[in-house]
């Protein structure tokens, strides 16, 4: 399958490509670097520095014999995204190009309107180019399942029949997204679902929880081909964080009560849910969703795991409640239905003590590079 | 109470500047002039010209002795909203700077972008004008009823209270736009919910029906001071278009099975509905959503009545069915709630066919403007 990747070059876009192209796929790349340029701005460059995107393309061509194709632009430029479109005519389209930071949209103005016109313009984009260009083109969108907030009721997977006065009607489930970003994310969705039952378009919605991990089958020993690591407070996620903070010997910051439960996976399962989904393409005029996630944590549960594997390594390690910057519900009901990817054969890898110490290894390898001011929150959601 | 009214140029916009003006508020309209050069521009110009907003408060100082500031500038051009709001210190303020045509949205991906671009970013740019300029003014924001799609269960009035498995949980009511016009009216509901929860913002959100009428008791006996009346395809609305081509002697043209029902009211109940809410408004961190109309009509219905009245007037009406241009349902369930704001002491006006032969007259006056070529539908929701 023709697979065009947008947002290539990001955190899950870059080892998407190294997958789909060794699985035998036939992929492009385009990406308009604004990770690199926000992380450049704001003080928060990776642990580990990547090369550019062509660079990483000829480094893994180099050892696997597969060749990318890059482009670099802007999916909110619709000259740009058309051409791409033209030349190489998807059979998929895999669109990770978003603005992914919720403490990057609360920032101020400027940021949460810059993610808000990237990320619907995007989307909106993507979904005119499949319709003009490339019909019948599926279309998978990485979504979160931070969209679903925490309501007092399970969460099913996408949608919710309801019963109210003696009638019956099924709906999209309901969002209660808890930044900026999340609203985008529920947003674009609406996009999708929208056009879906309008123009027949296929899409796949992954709302997928935190991801953790950077190596995956394919960076294999060249630690070039190894995907970016935040552990920021714009870009990186808790686990990162406490991972990090583990090794520079400060105390993991645990936002309020730490009861905060999310859903998460091992990069390597996103690497798959992304390949099931294209293989298994949603009908013309559906709109698919997935949870996207094997295992739930509280906070709290991460920062006792990640103590537990740094004391195996000698490290001891002290957890510190903060005043928590966002607005959440701090222990909450939390049971979302994640069967869907698993019934398309999704083997999960768990967050077990021999992931959390190979991760510690890793940052500790590169333990002169953490920059601890980089870590401590400084926005805060509310006024 | 000073009331900001963005889009105070518009069908609704300007007739409400007058009606809160005469009612001792002292009012500012700001307005891009989007309205009148999308209508010039799509050969879609309302049946009777008016003069432009500084002339139109103009004649309105002269006969009323009310002073209105006028601010000709774009809502989404933050320089512009935030001098406004610094001079002006609202304490209220009227949401109308939103591209209102569900057909508009849908002509083409340069009208989509736009559409989607205009309604959020106004909607986020006004946000934090109130939360960095003016904390505690209130938005009153233009909502619609297409929100909600067609459900086959009654639609309450912004909430609904879900049972589930056991558990119950209270949500925004979940919406199913029928436009991208109408998906962007759920997104910045979206928005306004989402600050107002962070930020404790006082929202009011007007899910309303589509309104008729011209003349309000503040244009009174000038017919400059009335509003516009658009009965083309891109602008217009189902009852216009109906009056039109009964004066013009043409067909009515029902989309459809024309079991289309929608909830309607008049354009004086929208200048009430909009002064009832200012004057009672939402507490601090409360997104109030009221279900704005006063009657429901089929699209059939409408037909019939239009036909009936016309008939006293000695017109005789054809009713045609054309294959319908949108894809919606044209014989669905349509039970809404809408008790909030007679519970705050809203007196209806309804569609009685002497309100039906009075718009009619006033449509015969200008016979000789009808541009029939721009009625019927050009923009087709499927590619």
């Amino acid at each position: 399958m023709r697979v065009l990747i947008l947002g290539g070059d990001g955190y899950l876009g870059w080892p998407t490509a190294m997958h789909l192209s060794r699985r035998g796929h036939e992929v492009a790349v385009a990406d308009n670097y604004f990770r690199r340029q926000a992380c450049a701005a704001l003080n928060c460059e990776p642990l580990i520095p990547v090369p550019d995107l062509h660079e990483r393309a000829r480094l893994w061509e180099a050892v696997s014999g597969h060749r990318l194709q890059v482009h670099i632009g802007d999916a909110c430029d619709y000259d740009f995204l058309s051409r791409v479109f033209q030349g190489f005519q998807p059979e998929g389209t895999v669109h990770y190009a978003e603005q992914p930071s919720a403490p990057y949209s609360m920032m101020n103005r400027e940021a949460a309107v810059f993610t808000l016109t990237n990320n619907l313009v995007s989307t909106a984009n993507l979904v005119h180019a499949v319709a003009e260009l490339a019909p019948g083109c599926q279309i998978v969108k990485l979504g979160t399942m931070g969209v679903y907030g925490t309501p007092n009721i399970d969460i099913e997977e996408g949608y919710l029949e309801v019963e109210h006065k003696g009638r019956r009607h099924r709906f999209l489930y309901p969002k209660e997204p808890g930044s900026l970003y999340h609203v985008t994310k529920a947003q674009d969705g609406d996009l999708l679902y929208f056009y879906s039952r309008i123009w027949g378009l296929r899409v796949t919605d992954l709302h997928q929880g935190p991801v953790y991990g950077v190596e995956t089958e394919e960076s294999g020993t060249d630690p070039r081909l190894a995907t970016i690591f935040n552990y920021d407070h714009i870009f990186g996620t808790v686990l990162n964080r406490f991972l990090v903070q583990a090794v520079a010997g400060v105390p993991l910051t645990v936002y309020g009560k730490g009861g905060q439960t999310r859903g998460y996976l091992n990069l390597k399962d996103t690497l798959a849910c992304v390949e099931l989904a294209l293989r298994n393409p949603a009908q013309p005029g559906q709109y698919r969703v997935f949870n996207q996630f094997t295992e739930t944590f509280a906070v709290n549960d991460l920062a006792v795991r990640v103590q537990a594997a740094a004391r195996e390594l000698g490290l001891a390690v002290e957890v510190r409640h903060l005043p928590n910057p966002r607005r959440e519900a701090e222990e909450h009901y939390y049971h979302p239905v994640h069967t869907g990817l698993r019934e398309l054969g999704l083997q999960p890898h768990y967050l077990t003590p021999e992931v959390l110490k190979g991760m510690l290894e890793l940052v500790s390898r590169h333990r002169a590079a953490i920059v601890t001011d980089r870590i401590l929150p400084e926005v805060a959601w509310k006024k």
